[in-house]
């Protein structure tokens, strides 16, 4: 992974979003929205800054959203797009031991977040801003990463790799921290790679659950 | 701790935030603060909110505060009156290894954090909010935390306690990663008692760092 694709919200253009075809400027509007969440907080942002971070009049941005809630659950659903097919990915993998598979994750998760870490701003600074409905389903959508790291820290528990002394559900918290935090921390520019973190966040998260 | 303790942002009067000496209504007023920065989000949050909380007029509020913005910093200067100072009694106990104090230290302040659960989501969720120059006193104190763990991590190398191939800067922030990340998942009243739950942070941090 280049330093330099961790910088920005933009990704490759999808054909759909949670099932609704992409209309040409999509990817723009998301990745212009992502930026101005970011730099302002969702609560203080406005359709109108987004509207000039692409440059274009706000009365144009309405005829792909009705409202700003509405460029905020395309963005988050957007995220699990991406982080649900990755799981899925890792889940499929065959003849890996449930902590290998759980390593395959880690590294899968915190590249995906190193990559997109504007977005995983957005994601978890302003998720508790969305209406009520809309954030049950984006909480819905992350109860299936918690609950795949918990079954696979459980499974670890079972074939030996993981003691049974832990608490499945404490150990898959602390799993999620590694993996969240860099949002918070790392710099693209600085002098730590991305991949280096992303080792190190495998590594951390391997003998966190094993050495006792 | 009491499971019950952790569960609201009250806690014992201090004498003085900050140097400055507190009048008699401030801990109500820092704690309502709390309560609606973390409700609403702090952008949203109005002082209306905070003084319909106290069941006081707003007008009253302005004997205490000149703009929601105060409220805000005084709240975040007090997370740090109280956690520098259990990081300088860790620091100054004596016979300790240095991993031996970093176990501590995260000891002390995860069960701080814990302890604290409404003023340390609105530390983390709303620093970025603060002016320019009160944003920067604030992430200066921080950083006098993070250069902390990152010279236990050092010393910890220097003694064969941690490996030397790791880099402590990054090591350091997945310590951190570990010690605040249960801020956004732990309820009080749950299944884990907040012992469990320091103990499981410090004895994850303890392998992540130590099986190489």
């Amino acid at each position: 992974m280049a330093a330099k694709s961790t910088s920005t919200a933009r990704t490759t253009s999808p054909r759909e979003i949670n099932g609704i075809p992409a209309r040409p400027r999509d990817r723009e509007v998301l990745d212009a929205a992502a930026t101005v969440f970011a730099r302002y907080g969702y609560a203080a942002a406005t359709v109108q800054h987004v509207a000039e971070e692409l440059g274009i009049l706000k009365g144009s941005l309405y005829y792909y959203i009705k409202t700003k809630e509405d460029l905020l659950f395309r963005l988050l659903l957007e995220v699990h797009e991406e982080s649900d097919a990755l799981l899925k990915k890792v889940a499929e993998r065959d003849g890996l031991t449930p902590l290998a598979m759980l390593q395959e994750y880690v590294r899968a998760q915190t590249t995906f977040n190193l990559r997109n870490l504007v977005k995983i701003k957005v994601y978890y600074n302003d998720v508790d801003q969305l209406s009520e409905e809309r954030r049950a389903e984006v909480l819905g959508r992350r109860r299936l990463h918690e609950a795949f790291v918990t079954r696979l820290i459980g499974s670890a528990q079972q074939t030996g790799e993981v003691s049974k002394k832990l608490d499945a559900t404490l150990m898959a918290n602390s799993v999620f921290a590694v993996i969240i935090w860099p949002y918070r921390w790392y710099r693209p520019r600085g002098r730590l790679k991305a991949d280096d973190v992303v080792e190190a966040c495998v590594d951390f998260v391997t003998y966190g659950l094993t050495k006792r």
